[in-house]
């Protein structure tokens, strides 16, 4: 059973850190003057153990699944449209996939539990890899019982901690996008998110896929209830992956593991990707060094989320569309970063010293 | 004189921005589920009068020129760094330099009025255009006599309207990113947002390129004193510019009237460039539809002027470089957002339709 050894994260490099604060003192600018860019440099240095990071390999992990809970109403489109979407990714058409290629990347598919089969091959270039094994077809309603049973859950977390690292070291990743498609997720993540966090329903439920306004309340009710269903039976992250998670969920945990033990940054994207890192840290807690919050989503839990994290965005677009498009925009964000880095000149270089 | 004959404005396409809605509202996507993505790309297809517009040629136009309000010690770095800056600029060694660079984009350097001569000729590859045509050596000291005569601020608008010009046809740049360097002209780029906008004197002046906090205070005294010496007798925006602007700063706006007359999306870049812009939009009101803000950097009156603007920027990145820098860290995100807005799938190309 995968928890029976625990994957262990690697730690970040100090040294590098220093190398690379030192560099950006050194920079021809006054200090500091790039701001997140030092700080996201920083980070990466400290990721990668070298003063000059970079960002030339980056990668997207989609991972996909269905939610019983769509039975109650809760989503504007059914759930045979996860299985569309993933289709449509297989054959280079989504948003993730233009994204993908515009930032010159490599896609990774996983179907971790789409409730109908998906029948198309890969054909887009940018889909290196397609891992079609789904741990079941989709979870359960967890209105009625729990979502996963733990040895699923746990099954799927393992999956995604396969592929991650597997899509990690086979093509030489240095970021790891983690996206996903699921009819639904923003409910389980609802739920996710109000027992992380404590914060009220409330203010943790959107609209998400665009949900009609009048069924908001429903969906509230829902992930009322569904919380208030087992909380009692919920001791731990792993019971509550078990008990609300969905599959694609899992497996974005654990290709957020992979980073961890493979030493990668990890770039986390909307609402259902961070509540997958926020499960992730608590499950390996060295993990957070690795990984960075690319967006603020407009879906109104994925704030609240991220101030629990301490985490702050690089973006705040008003973006809700998951897929890991959010964490796509910011690599370009990254690799000029880590571009100016190295190539500016230095006060020695032209006999200049820093003014303060 | 360049305001005998002033430059027209081109009128945004309607019909263009209406196509690239509809084409949105077909994207295999939750509606405009890409936030702010959506919103670039409208803008740039009513500039650009396509519904699927692009990014294909950036630029930078980097603008330099002194003030002689530096003798009054608001500033860490002495003048003559504008003119070393310079120097490396056309060398390479500029932040500005490697993220042009990174974009795949082109570089035009105008000496509107640095102090001393510059001395060296473009080498770097990325800068195609080297106009060394200073107005005059830097702008007088504004605390005693007027910074420009009227007909020096107007020749370094037309100077930079004129190269704008010649930059965007030449190279057939689709959109031009207008940035600066200039020793003090946070100084002066404060007096004129106070005067702008009617924002108290302390809220507007900032530590610019890293004065001790000891001597904010000072500054903010020369702030307040050059604005109570000419007030009276200024009663326009190039009676500002002339009164208290840097020849870069007229410079600038001379290259942003340019992206006005050429139907050119212009990027604003920080706090000085910012100023810029909201004089050129207040000479040529059409233009507001050809500028995008591009980042709030750290600078205090930065964000007063781009509330006072209605603009919301692209990045908080608490960037204050300056050089245009924060302006082509945008470039990858429009980019990004133009790409996506045509290569992704439509709804009827799945047979597929939209939920809501």
């Amino acid at each position: 059973m995968f928890w029976d050894r625990p994957p262990t994260c690697r730690t970040p490099d100090p040294t590098a850190v220093e190398e690379a604060r030192v560099r950006t003192r050194e920079l021809l600018m006054p200090l500091r003057a790039m701001g997140r860019c030092h700080e996201v440099v920083e980070r990466l240095a400290a990721i990668q153990g070298t003063a000059t990071p970079h960002i030339d390999r980056p990668g997207l992990l989609l991972a996909a699944g269905d939610h019983g809970v769509v039975a109650e109403g809760v989503t504007a489109y059914p759930s045979t449209v996860t299985r569309v979407m993933v289709e449509v990714f297989l054959r280079g058409g989504g948003t993730c996939n233009a994204l993908v290629r515009a930032v010159g990347g490599r896609m990774a598919v996983v179907n971790a539990g789409v409730a109908e089969p998906v029948r198309s091959p890969p054909e887009a270039p940018e889909v290196v890899l397609f891992v079609d094994r789904p741990v079941r077809s989709g979870t359960r309603n967890f209105l009625h019982e729990p979502a996963l049973t733990p040895d699923e859950a746990d099954r799927a977390v393992e999956l995604g901690f396969e592929v991650g690292r597997s899509f990690i070291r086979r093509y030489g990743l240095d970021v790891l996008a983690v996206g996903e498609m699921g009819i639904g997720n923003t409910t389980a993540a609802s739920v996710l998110t109000a027992w992380l966090t404590g914060a009220p329903v409330e203010s943790v439920v959107g609209r998400g896929a665009d949900l009609p306004a009048d069924r908001l309340e429903r969906k509230r009710a829902v992930v009322r209830r569904a919380l208030e269903r087992w909380a009692d039976r919920v001791g731990n992250v792993r019971d509550a992956l078990a008990y609300w998670g969905g599959l694609e969920i899992c497996a974005m945990v654990g290709a957020f593991l992979a980073c961890g033990t493979e030493g990668v940054a990890g770039l986390v994207d909307g609402f259902i990707s961070t509540v997958a890192a926020a499960c992730a840290v608590q499950l390996m807690p060295g993990l957070r060094a690795f990984l960075i919050a690319s967006h603020e989503s407009a879906e109104p839990g994925h704030g609240a989320l991220l101030r629990w994290l301490g985490w702050e965005p690089l973006l705040r677009w008003d973006m809700r569309l998951g897929e890991g498009t959010g964490a796509l925009m910011a690599v370009p964000l990254l690799r000029l970063a880590v571009g100016l880095h190295r190539d500016v000149w230095t006060f020695a270089q032209v006999g200049l010293s820093r003014g303060t």
